[in-house]
């Protein structure tokens, strides 16, 4: 007989069926026993004995032959009577986090430390389910718009992006690094494909411990050529980050057009001095706030940020080179995105780069020999999905989270 | 005027229309010119005169404004005549490889050397091409049989799964690890969501320079839980390699079923002795002769594989346990998938490591909180893209490969 989903159930009433999962908990009363079933799609009622049950602890897997019968006070108005219980894996022990009640009461680093059990929980896994349907919208939405997929390299020869947080590897007895971003690779895959994207790991060798910073996270990285500026990459980051929030199901609005504005009077909203180079995490939530008061939405585009605060490959603006052609999307009062228009010409790149151009010669090659204006952005998977489900902390939609303190399991 | 593209070309005879991209090549006759424009989508071919070329070289980006008109004789039917060309990025020296041949003449080292723009040609872009058709094959096939995308550490505690060819790392001071597989995690995940597959980079110190080996490549990974045997396994991976082709266009024919022969068979059929504890390159091919022969099938699953030969998570085959319930998938002769089933008691891992658990305390708990039995496979996405599109180097359908003597550009 072939087994079948729990979600299936209410379509085969009076029938005898196959289904299989993990015990998630067990009611015993006096002449009657409940067995919660789990499996991929929920969970099925399963009526028994107490005799029947007490030797299977929870989590222990089974494989359930059983009638289907109405029951308008069983969840899904069904459940399973007169059961035939093959023991497929059984548990010998107590758990050390607890799964059956609605939330997981464990504390967060009890639950990272044992991941195969906590990630079981439904809060766990269907934070997971909303990072495969991001990641999912992410796709559908840059494969309409003609981006191709690519896969970059994720060790390099030299810490070229950015000096700082880089890890430090031992390739064939040389030193090598950790890719802290796909980002010179997909700029020179901008010469090939004009649109390209790639959903891979970076690495950031984070000294700081805080609620929204991994040493390991998922980009979402996407660059296009023959854009006029930035806007034309704040236009597609728009559409993707719709279908995105669509893919979740997450109750929250997307503004066709999401309100910008430019770095400097970013600062005047904030509250902040007028010669600060970057927003703080309070100023960035001050601008959240200010987003949603002034124009209903919880996205939020600031433009323009200090050329000085922005790496070497950004593109100035062109009315004053003291600012940039750049933008962060702001969600909920935090950065979840960092993009912009990127310098295209070989003569500027010489000109920022003043000489250190040995390490990057692969990449200069490029704009040697034609580059169109491009742009592009990146969108940290983990801190976006977190955002859209309200966890207070990347690691509770994180599989196997790393940092500072954390290489297990 | 909204840029179109050169395949949208032949819908607008008569108008004018505005088209961007490289110059891929010029023709510079007595009194006209022709220069052949490159995008994303294809080629056009666009009349001038020879004055207007001679100051702009191959690979430069244009913008070009011009009248379609129709000509039977130019490509697809139509050229650009009176065009009005806007420089965009200008070239000022020869290109180091040639790209306007239907052949790359340059060697693949130089072509390496050059990606930036050796990526470019048709042939190689191509490739690229089928690289994401591939991967979106794995991923459809996979998300309409309810499996789950997941993203796991490329970064781990202990060189677990085996010693060999692992990268070292310095994570803030202590020794970490590059993941050579998902094998683990994906394991772990099973006991969340049945069904996992994830797509992502893996790690090899191959210390062999091969036309078949990266240090990293890409890795298709799936597993599934509630499998009778690897058979089951297998027939997801059959429907997977199916649609993975079909999404890549290639004139390949999966068959419904792929044959199958058992290891002992198999050394029979490729003329090994029979105490061979694998299979080797000239076998395979042997092999895969015999299938195209015996079968008309370019496939071939060989299974049963002697257990000391596989990994320690291997399951043995119930009937006789020197052998297991593990699979290659040989496509032309070369093996491009491993696969099996799993062992899924907590008892067995026990028995198997033989006291070593300590590095592996948290893959353990999967098990000692109840498994059912499981297995997968992982596909080498470069290799089967390279065995389908017939290039005789994994480097030809890799951007940017990593290998013993590579770590640029």
């Amino acid at each position: 007989m072939q087994r079948i989903l729990s979600t299936e159930l209410a379509h085969h009433v009076g029938a005898t069926v196959k289904v299989a999962g993990w015990i998630h908990r067990r009611r015993l009363l006096k002449s009657v026993a409940f067995l919660i079933l789990r499996d991929a799609s929920g969970f099925a009622q399963v009526v028994t004995t107490p005799g029947e049950l007490e030797k299977l602890s929870e989590e222990s897997v089974v494989e359930i032959t059983a009638t289907v019968t109405a029951n308008a006070a069983a969840p899904a108005g069904v459940e399973l009577t007169s059961p035939l219980i093959r023991v497929l894996s059984e548990v010998a022990e107590a758990l050390p986090v607890e799964l059956h009640r609605p939330a997981l009461t464990a504390s967060l680093p009890t639950q990272l430390d044992h991941a195969a059990l906590a990630l079981r929980h439904p809060t766990r896994s269907a934070a997971l389910r909303s990072m495969a349907a991001a990641t999912a919208g992410f796709r559908s939405a840059l494969e309409r718009q003609r981006f191709v997929e690519i896969h970059t390299p994720k060790i390099v020869g030299s810490a070229t992006e950015s000096g700082a947080n880089v890890f430090r590897l031992d390739w064939f007895g040389r030193p090598a690094f950790l890719a802290q971003s796909p980002q010179l690779y997909k700029q020179m895959m901008v010469g090939v494909f004009e649109r390209v994207y790639e959903v891979g790991p970076v690495f950031r060798a984070e000294p700081h411990d805080t609620a929204r910073h991994l040493a390991q996270y998922t980009s979402l990285d996407a660059e296009l050529g023959f854009i006029a500026d930035h806007r034309d990459v704040m236009a597609v980051l728009t559409s993707v980050v719709a279908e995105m929030v669509g893919h979740t199901g997450a109750a929250v609005e997307v503004p066709a057009e999401i309100p910008a504005v430019h770095f400097s009077e970013a600062l005047r909203i904030a509250g902040a001095p007028a010669d600060e180079p970057d927003l703080a995490p309070a100023h960035e939530r001050a601008l959240g706030e200010w987003a949603l008061r002034e124009h209903g939405s919880e996205f939020l585009y600031v433009t323009g940020y200090p050329m000085r605060k922005r790496p070497f490959y950004t593109h100035p603006q062109p009315s004053d080179p003291t600012w940039s052609n750049s933008f962060d999307l702001l969600f909920r009062g935090l950065e979840i995105t960092t993009g912009g228009q990127r310098l295209h010409r070989y003569e500027d790149y010489l000109a920022v780069l003043a000489g250190d151009t040995e390490p990057f010669a692969g990449y200069l090659e490029t704009f040697r020999f034609g580059m169109p204006p491009h742009g592009g952005f990146a969108i940290g998977l983990e801190r976006f999905v977190a955002r859209l489900s309200g966890a207070a902390n990347v690691r509770e939609v994180t599989a196997f989270p790393r940092d500072l303190h954390r290489l297990t399991p």
